[in-house]
């Protein structure tokens, strides 16, 4: 069978949210320098034909979900499989512009209206042995949504955009429970209605829902202030093979492990998450970003080991390494270098490395810890750079992902990865990472920086440019990717917020060893004993 | 065979500690008006003949063991097996008293001397399928050391006690690594060495170690400030019927599930903890306690609440309620009490709830903090009471468990609960709670105190005293405990920070579902397939 792939398909991250970011002139003259040659106007292939399998549900597995959740919630169109047959990882993206005959397509996308219509699906998925890949914003960048299908002769995608419910407010818990269908945006928006934020914000927020966040233990960069979404889950309600599960009834406890800690990051492979309860808090009525510089990479982890050894990180901090920074310099538009480049040699800062903190809360509150936060970074040799680079990077801080189609059609490789690290490993982490990217890719753009701190250590996460190589462009990534977590094994996690996925999984055992892989296994057998729950994912 | 419960046994809190905490005149008058009749004078019962079985270690396995830790520590004297034989709940001490038939004791005490002694002797308790209870420091209240046998003909109880070593200080990372059998104030000595503390100060402290701890999700006094022990924790080394396994490579991951917390809590049934990997933080130069009175519970509740949910807590924060404030004041000789009565009186507090808070860190951080939590208590309706009263508790805090030998000689109950849950059913679990345990038990005093607050709940922690029934004493609390435990199922954790052992087992698929205790028993035989590990508890 012949479908498009649509335009609509092949930018996708640009659907639904603010527009597509293109590159100013001066960016593409700056990579054609640095990486080039690289096509300088970019332009956006038109749609493309492409022949993807029939789908291959059977008819009464068809029919019995069609009566769960009506025949119009049933899609088994090319374009409605097409849109929830991958995440949008670099290959991804490149799948979706060459689709190979290995290109996985759901055989239908089925969409049910709450949690119990999602225990039904699941129940009829069992009878008719069908696989079932979980579906929220479709943004995993390490194949988290795939639509592989194991052993299985047809899968669907269950797409979980209907359990878009703010459920319910206890105001007094500061608990509110939202569906897993819910995204960033709406999120905020409904918790707004209660004077609420949640605080999560990662690149991915315009996208990403509720469900996904949990089911991949994704950080937001506000991660210092509002913290990982693991820490703000109190409660999980999931369907699974074996009936509805739901855990958590208190703030912590000591009944033997903690389950949730178990469902959050299980990846669809436990069961499928359809209600989060999370700990919110008031909307911050005061937001106030800035930048500072530090001079050099090592001066600056330091400071930020100083804020977070001493409670005085910011609700975001985040330090670019010297190579970010003179990306920054390079591209801003809205800042004056040269003038700042004077600024900061004058007092010392000649290879800066930017910081970004933003306080969120109450006038009172942000004044505070402000202050304690300047004290300590004054201390640490920081030189204050002022409102406009803070503010800067909060009107940009999606923008990355949205600039990935137009990079893309320039000819250009782009993608991020990212780990974390104890302290007295996240120097050597970040050395190693960067000399193995570059030894894999040669003539490349490498950047670091750390968005998330904790006491004991921090994340690095690392975007990278080189020019695409036409001849074998998904070779040239994973043998680059490969080898970078290859330098990760042993001194650091193999992801901090991106997940496992398919990507990820060969390193998930030298992680947590294969006794580990073993009890992922067992737990997911004892849930799910047919298999049906996103085949190939995590274990 | 015929041995002597001798007094060491009897008494047992207080062997190595600090000595036994005799109760003054006036409280065995107070108790007597309260509930009594009591004892006045009490009187330790002197050394009594006990039967207890002969070992039942098979030659072959006994001579495997010794090989493995060398015959010296393989004992199987009455005296050595006795004192591992239970924990220290009320129920144990009852039956250290009056042993029954059913009074569990193991059949040799092992003292490996390291992590590999430790997985050396599992496999050698595999090969002769012998059943393993890992003993810290014995303090277990549900059971969760009883030398139970299961299926198992002979069980060893196997204490970590000479696991005693700091293993590694990563002073960059603030990590430390203790081994399991380091009891609360060495590590705390070791770790002053290298100006660092760990910050855990549990009721427990004296006696109970770092991986008992661990195994049980313990929480500090101080748990507000320095977090439970679950969030001290960034990796654990276990032994296992199935091999070593070593968990936490970072301070925090998206790398599947976070397998920690399921190793953390899980009672010595999926492996023996050998060492742990904590954050530690600089010793603190200033300790500051002081007490508030608030006027009544609902009003303490809230203050509690609203420092909690404004990051304004104290690193020790615990509310008493009315009942163990009168108590507080009834008994505490240090306190001018009829004075601080008019003083309050005078300020509106007739039914005053103490509050005793208490910071940790350098002058200047403490100075802030302080000034944060005071600001709010004031406006919280809060009267400061002074430094006194958060002296006194802080000297007094280990006295509580050595006051209970001396009650069972007066022929008092006594015994604790606890639990938590979200704010919003704080109030209805604390009435249903003390409900339950007054129309179970008659004339009794209970008491009720929150000392672990969060943004979104608290913990609540009972303490019971009531006559003895001697016709029935065990079956006397067992009923009230049941019934406690139905009051808190549905609106609470089952508990907080005790652990489910064997007394809260039957509550435990209440909490985390049927498919809960599924997946922890498919865990369990993953990595101890013939199921030597702890058995009868947890699961």
């Amino acid at each position: 069978m012949n479908a498009l792939i649509d335009h609509r398909l092949r930018r996708s991250w640009t659907e639904g949210a603010a527009g597509a970011a293109p590159l100013p002139a001066r960016a593409a003259r700056w990579l054609d320098q640095r990486i080039g040659p690289v096509v300088p106007g970019g332009a956006p292939a038109g749609d493309m034909p492409v022949k993807i399998p029939s789908p291959k549900l059977a008819k009464p597995a068809e029919e019995a979900l069609a009566k769960v959740v009506g025949a119009e919630n049933v899609l088994v169109d090319d374009p409605a499989r097409l849109a929830r047959a991958t995440g949008l990882s670099y290959l991804d993206l490149l799948r979706r512009r060459s689709p190979s005959a290995d290109f996985p397509v759901p055989d239908a996308v089925v969409l049910p209206a709450d949690p119990d219509e999602v225990q039904a699906v699941l129940d009829a998925c069992v009878q008719h042995d069908v696989g079932v890949v979980p579906f929220g914003g479709g943004t995993s960048v390490v194949g988290g949504v795939a639509a592989l299908r194991g052993e299985k002769t047809s899968v669907i995608a269950l797409d979980l955009v209907r359990l878009d419910a703010l459920v319910s407010v206890d105001a007094e818990s500061r608990i509110a429970v939202l569906q897993a269908g819910v995204r960033g945006p709406e999120a905020e928006r409904l918790l707004a209605g209660h004077g609420l934020t949640l605080g999560h914000v990662p690149q991915s927020f315009e996208r990403a829902t509720i469900g996904g966040f949990a089911a991949t233990r994704s950080a937001g960069q506000a991660s210092s202030g509002y913290g990982r979404f693991e820490d703000m889950v109190t409660g999980v309600r999931l369907a699974t093979p074996r009936g509805p599960w739901k855990l958590g009834v208190a703030p912590a406890s000591a009944a033997g492990p903690d389950l949730r800690q178990l469902a959050i990051g299980s990846e669809g492979t436990l069961g499928v998450i359809t209600e989060v309860a999370l700990r919110v808090r008031p909307a911050p009525p005061v937001r106030r970003y800035e930048g500072y510089a530090l001079p050099g990479w090592a001066a600056g982890a330091e400071a930020v080991r100083d804020l977070a050894q001493h409670h005085a990180l910011a609700d975001v901090t985040r330090l670019s390494d010297v190579d970010e920074t003179e990306v920054s310099l390079a591209l801003n538009a809205g800042l004056k270098t040269a003038a700042l480049r004077r600024y900061l040699a004058a007092r010392g800062v000649r290879r800066p490395c930017f910081l970004i903190v933003g306080w969120e809360g109450t006038a009172h509150d942000v004044a505070l810890r402000r202050r304690e936060t300047a004290r300590r970074l004054k201390a640490s040799g920081a030189v204050r750079v002022g409102k406009a680079l803070g503010e800067s990077w909060r009107h940009g801080r999606f923008a990355g992902p949205r600039q990935r189609d137009t990079l893309l059609d320039m000819g250009v490789c782009v993608e991020t990865l990212e780990t974390a690290a104890y302290w007295s490993n996240v120097d050597e982490l970040r050395d190693d990472v960067r000399a193995a990217l570059t030894a894999s890719l040669g003539r490349s753009i490498v950047m670091c920086h750390i968005s998330h701190a904790y006491e004991t250590g921090a994340s690095l996460y690392f975007t990278v440019l080189t020019a695409r190589d036409e001849t074998d462009s998904v070779g040239q990534w994973q043998r680059a990717k490969a080898a970078a977590c290859e330098a990760i094994a042993g001194l650091g996690t193999i992801s901090h917020h991106h997940a496992v996925g398919v990507d990820h999984a060969p390193y998930l055992s030298a992680e947590i060893g294969s006794l580990g892989v073993e009890v992922l296994r067992a737990a997911k057998s004892t849930v799910d004993p047919t298999g049906i729950l996103n085949p190939g994912k995590l274990v």
